[in-house]
């Protein structure tokens, strides 16, 4: 037995999200399956993801444990996977991992990225990948929002309702607010995020952008450690998990 | 009555191709069936585009003519249309041309681009979108039979067999071969093209590109008036419609 780490980029629009479930097919599911035909008994072995992306997340740089026998290498353990795996599920990565390596729990942080389309048109290329919100922003406002966010806070406001996690405090440590062609992009960088934060970051953020909110409420949002006080989720497909720390 | 000039972007992977046809569902009904509500006896007009781009090809910058009656501004037509389209095909421009434009017989040149996935693991992102063709290509020989092509040629050798053109020379302006972060791409420029032309080119530059023939043979390919000299096509997916010019 030993402990694999994978990296997996997935276009997640047809699925109910990293995690398994009953009703929905979800991304563990079909890796897991595609893992069972080198697995030596040929029962699909539990694989682990650093983060539980929502349904019609995507991925860039997934990164998932899962403890194999055999011998195969790691690289042909990927070409193995791949070959099996649907276009849209590819591993991009497969290293040898210390023994026990736990792809959630071992986690040090992890990166997002959330695309919005401004413009009146959408380009029929970005229609699984953004958020089409046309809009003229206030990018000064929101980067000032965006400030007040970062650093070490109790981020329970921002998180989904119905989620059971108690220790709610995070720290967040980088968000950027950039704006090319007529998208804006929105980066977070974290040691890890409750259910549906970044999606409700930036959703309020949005709100500040247009002017509905202020700057200054951000703050506020983070006091008042209630999920009323924030904005409201951003649409799933806009956003992209593009890396984990080790 | 007065003629609008339209441009339009689609996601080509679901279509028969531009041009109307019996056996499949085509671009250009479908603009032309999202028109009808607007035209003044409901019945879609008929809208000629610059290019017949094949099935699975994408654009950035098709233009297509239409002559319509009733008394909509250009941009309350284009926002009538994409109303109805589905969001893989956008109408991105809409402007009034002089009476009796013509997209097809009037257009001066056009550009497009070829994208080649080099790496041995396909995006998720980019699977419709590119050919996937793992290889580390000999690009110096790729530009130096590109660098052939240009120029005022008699193309026929590129031209898809059963075509029924009989004029087939034509001008290329710019061939250039690009490579970046494990894909290459090639934007040729010209004042026309072939029935498939832009695909038997590629097909043969990548022939060169893994040293299967020389850049010489090029030259050759054109002299041989004769499909059979050149190299396969290329899928279609990896090929966009850039834009085209009046």
């Amino acid at each position: 037995m030993r402990s694999l780490k994978l990296t997996l980029a997935y276009d997640g629009t047809n699925y109910s999200g990293w995690q398994r479930q009953t009703n929905g097919l979800s991304v563990q599911q079909v890796v897991e399956e595609a893992l069972a035909p080198i697995a030596p008994n040929g029962v699909p072995p539990t694989v682990v993801g650093a983060g539980r992306t929502d349904a019609g997340v995507h991925a860039l740089g997934q990164v998932a444990s899962v403890n194999l026998g055999g011998d195969l290498t790691a690289s042909a353990v990927q070409r193995a996977i791949n070959f099996r795996l649907p276009p849209e599920i590819r591993v991009i990565g497969a290293v040898d991992a210390p023994l026990g390596f736990h792809a959630q729990f071992h986690a040090k942080g992890k990166s997002y990225r959330y695309r919005i389309a401004m413009l009146p048109v959408l380009s029929p290329f970005d229609r699984w990948f953004v958020w089409h919100a046309p809009m003229r922003p206030d990018v000064d406002a929101m980067r000032r929002g965006a400030a007040a966010l970062v650093g070490t806070h109790d981020f329970v406001s921002f998180q989904a309702r119905g989620a059971f996690i108690r220790e709610t405090v995070r720290t967040i440590h980088r968000l950027d607010v950039r704006e090319a062609a007529g998208e804006m992009v929105i980066e977070v960088e974290g040691d890890g995020f409750l259910r549906q934060m970044v999606r409700a970051i930036v959703g309020s953020l949005v709100d500040v952008g247009r002017g509905q909110r202020t700057p200054e409420s951000m703050a506020e949002m983070i006091a008042a450690r209630d999920r009323r006080a924030a904005g409201p989720n951003a649409p799933a497909q806009g956003l992209t998990l593009v890396s984990v720390k080790y």
